[in-house]
């Protein structure tokens, strides 16, 4: 997993951001010493994103060793190392802001994400992200998701179909507009039509749509809106939801509930890289 | 400002991310409509990001027109309309979700930016911004620091000199590890020590580091170590400074408080592109 | 449409390896004429790719105006010019032979696409595509089909589950490998089982996959097949479908015949670029 | 040989086409099994591109072992194996149908370019490539005629010199444009000229030109021109050349006939990847 | 002529290590002035390099003018004004030095160029560049070569054949070698052979070399191999020559003398780009 | 040290512009053989740049053994072997003028450098380069005045502020300049001011600027205005400094001279690659 050409572009943003013209503090110092360092958690979180450490290094120096204890989706004990680098200390400090930046935003994410499928607590319905990702991390953000426990909406406007207002007063309805769209995209890609009113929601199954989004349903239109689509298809759920008020979707017959808060209110955690002594 | 060529390969990452090999949605119902689409302000916050929100619409159609009528640094109306754009509908539908997640990151780093600004409330102590940034995006984390009333502390390992305990210990010593450095870097770097004890603010200054940063100091030690310095060096708090406690500094004369939080527990802020009509 | 990415990369190349270091016989007897050139059909095809042609001369020179007189899926009039490219006689000469390659290249296989619906003739009936493209023209062959009249099945292997023996057999079976599928891909992806055998089928049915592939299924055994399935799944007949034999499936109750053929042995149609005079 | 940057840019772009985000299938089902999957060939074929084949592979996965049992430019036996892929069994199939894609395609034209020759079957006759590739695919498609026992005519615009209608019109005649070329090209160039007369032929020959290229000479016309010019220069027939009518050309004195059908009239040949067990 | 690929991305390498992250010093001091900059010769040369110098502006912004009074080939005055840029004033500074750093070298080189050809005073011979020149640079002071009067030897190992001894032993002496270039190479590239005796000398008229180089010959022997090849190949000069010694050449019957020191001994001029006043 | 990406992208501009679509010559005699070739030293001067050979060589063919026997800042004897690369013949073929020109262009540069250091003869006074480099070459460039002894001044815009007559006037004098800037730049760099009077110096010390550069003041006028700054700033000399005039300042109590001659008046040394063996 994660071997996207885009995983690779950023990578490279990353380090060429930080890095410039070189580490000039380390070249003015420069050693061969060869050292390792302790990755330890400052807080308690679900770890997410060893694999994107381990490039970041690998793609300073190849020959860098990096080492979880424990593996995505686990918590490491609080002030405790959980990991290791091993190498050339000064390829390890070139390699270490960037590393940490990532594996405590993707941290970051997961735990937030679990924050949310613990207050549903609802193993029946999925809770899917969105498209409202940091620009350029949608890949990792997605995959946090998923290691906290949560389910992919689309990736992006290539591989899912989601029919708004404009799209529909375009086409000119939304029949019109689910038939145009079926017939001009991949086989394999479902078409999801974004419904405020009961009369979108009847129009939408009658339209055939694979999944109709309740947009900002109010909690008690939402079970007849279920009655109205009765399994013809899936349901998401989606508009404000928030760690104070999903409890309140407990109890539907849906499918999804989609939040953007999964990833743009998620806050980086607390992890550093302590030298552990000189090889 | 803002010209450099990673915020360009960065914009071009996130179009690829979200636009894959095309919109489908859009292209199904394709059509040559033009329209407006408005900015809006779902909360109060510090705008931040036009000119990028604006480069990413830019790069999908340079026909699209992207006004703001207020500036970054300046706060729009809670649910008013403080920007518009203008052109082929489907090029704005494209465009849309990554130029709002510029936005709403960008605008949230400034707003937190002045929420430790108004606490510290102390305008002879300049706040810095750290490494700690999303991988990718200094340079725009960095920018909105600085619309937030802050300032940048170095912008990567290649612009400023941070001696750190293994740099300290490889050279042989602080004096001849600031020797070592003088020797090598660019005429026009500052040196910066980072120090944890009082002996080592004493070596830093006799050193003749330009910048002298006091790592995690007690608040009672702070003052001390200011005395020892004596203004023969710029002086730096940094270490575990959040918006509960950065209250306890104001008092000390010191030149620099840098924070990590500043960007890394920056949330989002609320804005939408609401559909204004046809032209 | 067409504008990812993927396409200008191509462009890119495609450029790189006609000019290199330049063209040198132009460089050489180099001058400021304006000159007109005609696109003219050197037999009977359906046309396709002048976006393309376009944004190939585009690149080499933006001030170039290219013209057509039909739009992609029409055909052009044996011998008659069906476009022009007005501007500087060294740009023109340069981007003549890629241009002409790409749009040689994508009528060709709109045209053999067309070919194979008209021998199906069966409009209930839709004719997909599949991955057996030419490196790096994927975005553009699946364009052509469907200016071809035929339809696209996934672009790749994000955007399409399809589970072949391998992925079965690892799962533990059908419903197993749909099963863990459905827990890991984003919401708005179809599912879609090869099959070989009629217990093959049936247990993708009760996996609940939302397409079937018989996979090289003899005619006799395909309306069985169909029983099988039932509405409950869409069907798609796949394997060894040539222009000979595609209409002994005109009558089946299927949804998609799926076509390597449509593009892999499609061949280039002639068209040529001929000197209309000096401007 | 094939080491150019422009392989290593296509191969990328056809990556990326293909996997996108990544393999969702796989990446659901993803397990650490390793196998062997074996290449057969489903028709006669002269084989061509197992190096590019490797290049797909090893860039996927460097672990992953790629060997073929003959060399390119030999025949595989009817349904038999000639090569095989072993290692992590994902990988392989990230990667199975883009290398599939490229040995069909390259195949085809090494295959196709043998029918010429051996059509036309006169050994001093060199039977050359043109410009008439698919765009990014030049330098493979080449390599390919060379593979089926052609030679290259130039590679592009900037290693070879062909004069036309258009240079020779604004140069002011052959001669002029002979002169003013030998003067701005690099010295190890030669200078072809392209003539649709006697006159123009004679011209050539006066000029000085190396190479005379009889573009759509009636074949009672050819023997006329090889008169004309008599040893002076090398003699290349070129325009409308098919598998009907090469045979006419056999009994001339000429040194090359220029055929864009080996390329662009080239279909793939049928290869399968077949899995050959878990290891 | 100056539109390779190549050029776009040497350009792009050099602004993005002078201006980096932005230029902070104008970033700081930023403000909408428009000012017009003169270039200023402040010594005698040959000038050259303006489209590049164009190149550089305009792809840091667009909206620059830039104009030169004379064109690449003429001298200008000493202390005269020989060309503007007018425009956003921060925009010319960001450009300033790449610039001039382009248009410094080029014109070195042709200047240097120019020397030679002079001291020579032999207008039947040319003379001709090598591949000793900086890395990236190739096209430019190829370019910079013919501005200063001289001619252009192959401008990489793809469009040129140069046997040296390697290949003509692995090859089995200069027939074979000779035999097996001309069967694998383009038709359109010619082959020169490197001779350091008598013997070799004769031995590459036997094989058919279309140019041989006599490297590091006595003067003496300069005439006798002259007569061994008798027209039937062009015949080069080669090793050491420099403008104490080139003089001694000029009455040879040759064609060619390449020499190294036209690019790697050539000397930046002296060129300043002053503050003409704001607009 | 040199791990910059602009170095890996400037290796593969100068590979792509050397090799392009492959060697043909090689290509033509490939062959398998092993060799050896020795670098040899064809005058005296201080050897650079033997990691980019390095990389050049490994960057073919990663299987090269390239090794020096004396390092960058040493000088190898006349005539003398200095290194070996090891490996596959044609691979070798490939890199060396590529390796050779790096090579010889920056040896070339810390030969100059060491030049103008013996020269002053004053061990307090530090000689810096500037931005006159060659375009894409600057990271190496400084890098080779290091090894010569000398010392660097900024790298580019980014790291260092130099505050010009333009500046200057547009924020209203040298003290609003300073203050300008001292709140917009990073809080690690320096602020270096140009002036031409002592007037210019005397402003410039008032306004704390960290550097004072007297910009072509003739030699009586520097001991004055050394005074007027009396170790307020750190002093540079520049402007026309050349091996004839750099004695002139060898007593004056100054921190630099920086010196553009250092970079744009170095020419390449003369080493060559001979053939050592078959392996």
């Amino acid at each position: 997993m994660l071997t996207s050409k885009l995983i690779d572009d950023l990578i490279e943003i990353a380090l060429r951001e930080d890095i410039g013209h070189g580490d000039i503090t380390s070249n003015a110092i420069e050693n061969d010493s060869q050292a390792v360092f302790n990755f330890i958690a400052k807080e308690e979180f679900i770890l997410c994103g060893t694999l994107i450490a381990q490039k970041v290094f690998k793609k300073i120096d190849p020959s860098l060793e990096v080492e979880f204890s424990i593996n995505d989706g686990e918590m490491p004990k609080m002030n405790k190392i959980f990991g290791t680098v091993k190498g050339k200390t000064t390829s390890i400090l070139k390699g270490e802001r960037t590393a940490l930046n990532f594996l405590q935003e993707l941290s970051g994410i997961a735990t937030n994400t679990q924050k949310f499928i613990k207050k549903l607590n609802s193993p029946g319905i999925k809770i899917l992200d969105t498209r409202k990702t940091t620009p350029g991390h949608r890949i990792l953000q997605k995959y946090a998701v998923k290691i906290g426990g949560g389910f992919n909406h689309r990736f992006g406007l290539y591989d899912g179909v989601m029919l708004k207002d404009n799209h529909i007063d375009t086409a000119g309805g939304i029949k019109k507009a689910v038939e145009k769209v079926r017939n001009n995209i991949p086989s394999t890609i479902k078409i999801e039509v974004e419904t405020r009113t009961f009369d979108e929601v009847k129009a939408a199954v009658d339209a055939g749509a694979d999944i109709i989004m309740l947009d900002n349903f109010k909690t008690e239109d939402i079970k007849k809106a279920c009655e109205i689509i009765g399994k013809k298809a899936k349901i998401e759920i989606s508009g404000g939801i928030n760690l104070n008020n999903i409890c309140n979707y407990s109890e539907f017959d849906i499918d999804y509930i989609s939040i953007g808060a999964l990833t743009h209110q998620a806050q980086s955690v607390d992890i550093s890289l302590k030298f552990g002594g000189i090889l």
